[in-house]
């Protein structure tokens, strides 16, 4: 098991009560189970019932990378935070008139419609909503999956992931299509802000503090801890623009980064990939590791893990 | 043979006289020589004298690809064109205040050499020997190569590119180390510009017409079909900052484009891949096709080619 069977009473019962009923002899475990309530616990309970518990220490780390989300939430408190970016090979992500849609290809579009399907909820800004107002809902027929892979994704598939919008100061609309499409849709605010949100049914408003810094913005850290706490979301995808991403990049809240690079040229006038402060030192640069290469179509993915 | 051998006399005698001495009984041919001296002429010698052709089509294009830069000067009048480019994950190719020194790591930089060593002519811009005074220069220690290599690759390392720079108001200084290290460089110039250079006998002058759209600037085309001509080359680097490799993009001059992206970020501030004008629709975008991806040390390379 890449974790450790569990010894509480959750939605299901103990899965090491289970274990030992069904009369196995040997239980092979990747990772111990960091929520407070187990945490060797359905080791102690296995042992004590006379089961043989071998713990595959060389394989922890593959265990827990499995699991990142899960591991994130109970020992940090906040979801695996992933940040999908998309690029032309010059750094924009569009136009200086803001044409943008569409920079990279179906094969593209279709592999970040397998990013929301991994995630528990999807982040984004207000100032995206309003100027493109997309649905970030997850759409079966672009998943590229087989009969056989959609059997396996069913659970899934009905239950698609959250969508969140960061709207400090209440601008989201009711006709908005993420808030219209089925599903559910949570609105962080500052106090203050416009309260239609309260009084509508399709959207949950929850209130954030603002960050020290900036008093009209919602602070990234607080609403992460909330979606973990309140929705148990083991992973968050970050779809948003250039000020929110580079927002949540600065604050060292993004744990794998996911760019798209589309093979042409927007220009040096074209709207820049990230909105992030100046730096004075290249060693103050936010470096990275890259994890993976690959194409994607005609376009090229990178995912990368912070240094 | 993957060229047609010839049936002119240049440095060397005519190759096709050298098969039929040596008593050579059948040729396997993958691309017919384009220069008009041989043109076939080498095929019909061999045939003349009792020597079996083969012509194999299937490989043409391989073969053609291998020697892309003779193909590219005897038919098109021009070398083959590389333009390398270095730039952070967000299209940044320096800071705001022009801090740029080893955004990439030093495979990478090996790697840049290795670019070197395969071209005839490395071409740069007078306004990159102003702000870094680079040497341009063949490093053999930062190769990277063996014992072997090194023996193999002995008539490219005794027979360094030629440095170009495109100086069209003269203002290379004699001592600029792109002037001062060991090997040929040469300055194209307009006429009316400075003419120190003419009395320099480390730097070989050459006059350039301006582009039809600017008079202050060198005509690329020109300094092309020049260095063809002139200097025999077949393959040329471009090793430039953002606006003179902008120029050479956008006039539809470069064959193969090599850009190396170091995975950190340095903010929308920083100084842009290139200078290109303005695009008003996404459909104006320069398109690529991506040929290979890899990771050179911790820095990915993206090698493409013109759509």
């Amino acid at each position: 098991m890449t974790l450790e069977p569990c010894c509480h009473t959750g939605r299901t019962g103990p899965c090491s009560s289970a274990l030992i009923e069904a009369g196995v002899s040997r239980v092979v475990i990747a990772s111990k189970d960091p929520n407070p309530k187990v945490s060797g616990g359905g080791i102690a309970a296995l042992e004590a019932s006379g089961v043989e518990v071998f713990f595959l220490q060389d394989f922890e780390n593959s265990a827990r990378r499995l699991n990142r989300g899960f591991f994130s939430r109970l020992e940090r408190r906040r979801p695996f935070v992933r940040c999908k970016l998309a690029m032309s090979l010059d750094g924009r992500t569009a136009l200086a008139n803001g044409e943008s849609k569409w920079i990279t290809g179906a094969e593209a579009r279709s592999d970040v419609q397998r990013l929301r399907a991994e995630c528990d909820a999807i982040v984004t800004g207000i100032e995206t909503v309003l100027a493109d107002d997309p649905a970030m809902t997850l759409r079966q027929a672009e998943l590229g999956l087989n009969a056989q892979q959609l059997v396996w994704n069913e659970l899934r598939l009905s239950n698609p992931p959250l969508r969140v919008v960061l709207d400090s100061r209440g601008r989201l609309s009711e006709t908005a299509k993420i808030v219209t499409e089925p599903g559910r849709c949570i609105a962080y605010r500052l106090d203050g802000a416009n309260s239609f949100a309260e009084a509508s049914s399709s959207v949950e408003a929850r209130l954030a503090p603002n960050t020290g810094e900036s008093p009209s913005r919602v602070d990234l850290l607080s609403v992460l801890e909330s979606l973990a706490e309140l929705d148990e979301c083991n992973e968050v995808l970050v779809e948003a623009g250039a000020t929110l991403s580079g927002s949540f990049i600065e604050a060292g809240l993004v744990d794998e980064l996911i760019i798209y690079i589309a093979p042409k040229l927007l220009g040096s006038d074209g709207r820049p990939l990230l909105g992030m402060s100046g730096l004075n030192e290249l060693s103050d640069a936010i470096e990275f590791k890259v994890d993976s290469l690959e194409q994607v179509g005609a376009d090229i993915k990178v995912t990368l893990r912070p240094r």
